[in-house]
């Protein structure tokens, strides 16, 4: 039996800000014949993430580091984290209507080799929580804010803490956990819209908007006339420059992303005599090397989310022809948490 | 009785590279009889040091985070490690005659307050080896060298470990620290002259002379086929950025010095991508939070001496007036080893 399969794929390579143009619908047809160690997943949400373009550019250290973030073939479906239901099986471990998440793609059916697949893949199981939050708050980015913050940032009660991208998919979680951890934390974002609901929703301490600030090294010194022992980086960039500025001995800074330059040619130049001077730490980090934590992370975060301590912020879209322009969004600061589309 | 002093003093704020005319000559009277827990000293050697020149600048970081990277006062003398005589003691653990260590000045006499000297200050006793020494390998450039080496890089053995400003004070004894453990060591310097000294003298596995290079991204990937776990960075700017796009997985930075951006205002925009996708750490450094090591490093440094498995390399200019030009000197790279001004 076959179905159509809708799918997006890479028009051409990306070095800039992307269009939507630069990505295309295109479609095919799947046998729903899986082969043993095979699954054939109908996917209901696909995750809509920054670091995907840097998996369309021409040449990023990202290609030849990590599995996960290799380039993206042109033409081809562009590969993304998804929560879908089992179709058909060759894998015993799977059966049909089984709900899994994993890394899916940019399309309505994924086919996947459960021998090959990564740590991701997994079911989900009968579930208090929606389908949706094992790709957001149960998923890579809540993953990647608890060990982010718990484990690079090592973070201790009382510590200033500074999160940019704050309204993203991963920096409002780091922000709540940072704050049910007894840190101070600032978030900032680029809207009164997020700033609002960083504070009022989010119980951040306090929150501003970049895109009316003129000169964020003074910003930094209003929110944190104690200086800032943390700062979780989204952004890159300027922002990092001033962050640099204002963190006190010893500080730590976790570079998770730099958003703003993945389109922009203008990198950060932090001061290294700030850097020497206060012993600062500059810590890159990936999700990866974190995987087995996923068990104690998953643990503390439904417990968490049982009770109302934390919440889950989700942006989403509907229909796979709306990808495109979800993409797009995510480098314009249009979404509001999480950024998911939803297929079906 | 008095003593003629002579001192050099800052004559104004230096924002970029130093004159000679930024320092003068001064002199003043000195009585020699210290108070209770006072000693004054006749200095032997004084210590040339870049880290000298953030203190002399209007506005640094450096001010506000270290008492012995504290401004320097105008008109006043400038503070420096020296070796000298005690030639009159208030203070009983100090007896005329006895050659100490420790935060001196750029002066032909020193008055130290030995209730108050930090852990600098104390007594050579009878050494087998010069006191000048004490100023360089036995002193703080191998205090930094060695644990900025071991103990903040953390070396394994068989890593490539690229040291810059090789064949200045702190970087030409890491690089023979780090031969000593077994690690591949490449180091640069601004002269054909260092570049065969750090090979011949230091065996040094490889140096270059980053002068004759026209393109530093490719010349570490010549020298580094198989990329860099460890830089020691003594330079800053454009050299750190291309180190971090040569730094393998997990590669390990460490800033102990930015002589490139101390005098320019160039500053190092490091790919942040690269240092996330290889989660790469660049990490601050200063000797006073390793002080507790100190005779860890002197039993390990003088049996490495006493072996001739370890060399002291020293640039010894004579007499206060060439204090000015010494330190000049460093910034463009005059010295080759450790910078010191005998006075006597």
């Amino acid at each position: 039996m076959e179905v159509q399969n809708k799918f997006v794929a890479l028009k051409n390579r990306i070095e800039g800000a992307p269009l939507e143009s630069d990505l295309e619908i295109k479609e095919t047809s799947l046998k729903r014949s899986p082969n043993e160690a095979q699954i054939i997943v109908k996917n209901l949400y696909v995750s809509i993430d920054p670091y995907q373009l840097n998996r369309m550019k021409s040449l990023c250290s990202s290609h030849s580091t990590t599995k996960n973030a290799s380039q993206v073939k042109l033409g081809q479906v562009v590969a993304a984290h998804g929560v879908g239901r089992v179709v058909a099986s060759g894998d015993e471990r799977f059966k049909k209507g089984d709900l899994v998440v994993g890394h899916l793609g940019w399309e309505e059916y994924s086919v996947i080799n459960t021998s090959t697949a990564d740590g991701f893949l997994r079911k989900i199981g009968s579930s208090e929580f929606p389908p949706s939050y094992y790709l957001g708050i149960l998923g890579i980015s809540g993953l990647t804010a608890y060990t982010g913050f718990f484990n690079v940032c090592k973070p201790k009660k009382g510590d200033f803490v500074f999160v940019s991208a704050a309204c993203g998919s991963v920096g409002n979680i780091v922000g709540q956990y940072a704050k049910l951890f007894g840190c101070y934390v600032v978030g900032c974002a680029g809207s009164n819209h997020k700033v609002d609901h960083l504070k009022d929703e989010l119980r951040f301490d306090d929150a501003f908007n970049y895109k009316e600030e003129t000169d964020l090294e003074s910003s930094l010194k209003r929110y944190f006339p104690q200086g800032i022992d943390i700062y979780f980086d989204n952004v890159g960039g300027e922002l990092l420059e001033a962050a640099v500025v204002n963190m006190n001995m010893f500080g730590r800074i976790v570079v998770c992303g730099v958003i703003s330059e993945y389109t922009n040619k203008r990198r950060s130049a932090p001061n290294m005599l700030d850097v020497i001077y206060k012993r600062i730490s500059i810590q890159g980090f990936l999700l990866v090397d974190y995987m087995h934590l996923f068990e104690e992370f998953m643990s503390f975060t439904c417990e968490q989310l049982r009770n109302n301590k934390i919440q889950a912020i989700e942006d989403i879209s509907k229909g796979l022809e709306s990808i495109p322009s979800a993409f797009v969004g995510l480098f314009n600061g249009s979404n509001v948490g999480k950024k998911l589309v939803q297929l079906e």
